[in-house]
């Protein structure tokens, strides 16, 4: 019998199962050979800049989990897993767009986080290829990304090298853990819904590294986009949040993300679009994840909704923790999986 | 030794082959796999709305090839072809818009040809789906549609019944009818290039029909667009007009045909967006086709531009003709290949 049984092998099922093997538990990933939310997923790991009001507490958790980035990558391969560390820019084009952002990035910085605004020029130093029509912006220089299509392989790797078996059909084992995303209501009865979100990627010409290198979160006449360029000349611009369960791209999806982006980036409308997808993000009534015990001997480590990927390390850890010694770290106080029961 | 070969398994070269071998000859086509032009294409028959400024004698190719399309399309299966005989109607989004299709609505209906204008009031009581900003537009009630992915299964299944043989390598050949598309050019010299467009293909909800019949050729803010409806819930939108040789879906091409698309169907924002492509048509220094003898025992049929499937009966009669007689039609005398040598 295992000692861990581990159900979704989406990024925080793969580290879970790796922090717990390397505990020296005998583990098991159950992997129903779906892509997970981490398919359609930006990676963005952008913990100020993604802070919002009255989310105080998730954003403690972001930071701490942003923290343990770099070891995390350092550990996969940074260059591997297309981690990268230039950071983001917000950006805003209009008056209106400028205003909205500079309430975030007031509330952001009164937390203590590191973000300073930046004036169009300033702006466009850093980023030339930014629209001359851009009213300002901010810079977030702690907030990077990685590549989750690279990341999960990685995690895989090390996974299995660690001596995780990845199986389709779970054996018995001493703890199980349900880190299967929006599939995690049907085996737990948790409050998790599937959040649509329609993402892009776009190839730069030639397949060369885009002409910009920060990751944008962008305001456009009331339109959020965010635009993350690759090394391998690849640009994620994402995302809709739709509360529907269909994966269907939209016609209107496709235009209103693509009109935001180059609204900011116009050079984006000579790119190839290489592929336009739809997922789910794993929604709670908080949108913020479930992690901790559930029932007798059953861990949950899901509802990560729109920050899976910065929370991947954090909960991988302190699961592994949770398994190991039976202790919840007190950061994980809000999540309890049962606060809405 | 065949009677005929014919180098391409597009519209055209089918076409030819199977009246041809309806004829008693034996005939091969030369099929290199690849799917050519008509991949691409809405299969718009508009001899009328499409008429342009200047192409008089085309316009008088297209109407006589239209005229072929019912009993074309009735031999091989109206319906299993897609076959819809609704009408075209011509939409203008604004005053401008407007005055731009007026004045090609006044030469068509100068030539003869049958378009009448409609007032907004008129449009939407046909297909009520159309924007309330529509400022005015055109019927064409002769100008009809064809799916060209069903129309080329079909064209193959009638040739191969009537005898023809679908090869890879082509033997000798009494004569060879080259209608090859855009790789006419380098099997030929003549002036064949590749003018790419950029093509997408939405699904109405449910797959249901969509909620309009007619082929919409529009006007918008000066993008010129048109939506081909079908049967089983696909509406084509197209197409991008552009001198390059890439087969890449750009950014800049899927915003600009959608917004044009919706801004006059609205509706199409709420659609799934099944596919974007490119595909290059066969243009010639004067855009209109290249039918007649090249050299000793070698015909064209080629650099039909965009009114390759429109033009597919008449080019296949006419060349059958030429190949069993000797004799070629006076229509076709404006459209000789060796006209810009």
């Amino acid at each position: 019998m295992k000692d861990v049984t581990v159900v979704g092998a989406g990024p925080i099922g793969l580290a879970i199962a790796w922090r717990c093997a390397a505990r020296g538990m005998a583990v098991e990933v159950v992997d129903d050979g779906l892509p997970g939310a981490w398919h359609a997923s930006a990676g963005m790991l952008g913990p100020v800049a993604e802070a919002y009001f009255g989310e105080a507490q998730l954003t403690a958790l972001l930071v701490e989990s942003a923290k343990r980035w770099p070891g995390f990558a350092a550990e996969l391969g940074a260059e591997e897993i297309g981690y990268r560390a230039e950071g983001t820019l917000v950006v805003a084009l209009t008056g209106d767009d400028l205003a909205e952002a500079e309430r975030l990035r007031a509330y952001q910085a009164g937390l203590g986080l590191p973000i300073t605004p930046l004036r169009p020029t300033e702006l466009r130093d850093r980023e030339q290829l930014l629209s001359p029509r851009v009213r300002g912006g901010a810079h977030a220089p702690d907030d990077h990304q990685v590549n989750p299509r690279r990341l999960v392989p990685a995690l895989r790797k090390a996974a299995t090298a660690a001596g995780v078996a990845i199986v389709r059909e779970s054996g018995p084992a001493g703890v199980t853990v349900i880190a299967a995303g929006t599939g995690s209501a049907a085996l737990t009865g948790l409050p998790v819904r599937p959040v649509k979100g329609q993402i892009l990627r776009l190839r730069a010409p030639g397949h060369q590294p885009p002409g910009f290198s920060h990751v944008i979160r962008g305001y456009a006449d009331g339109r959020h986009v965010y635009l993350v360029p690759r090394l391998d000349g690849e640009v994620v611009v994402g995302a809709t949040v739709e509360e529907r369960a269909d994966a269907h791209v939209t016609a209107g999806g496709v235009v209103e993300l693509l009109r935001a982006a180059a609204d900011l980036v116009p050079e984006i409308y000579e790119y190839e679009l290489a592929e336009a997808i739809a997922g789910h993000r794993p929604g709670t009534p908080d949108n913020a994840p479930l992690i901790g015990p559930h029932s007798d001997g059953v861990i949950v480590a899901t509802g990560h909704y729109r920050h899976g990927i910065v929370l991947t390390p954090l909960t991988a850890d302190l699961v592994a923790d949770l398994v190991e010694t039976g202790q919840l770290d007190p950061i994980l106080g809000p999540f309890a999986p049962g606060r809405f029961a």
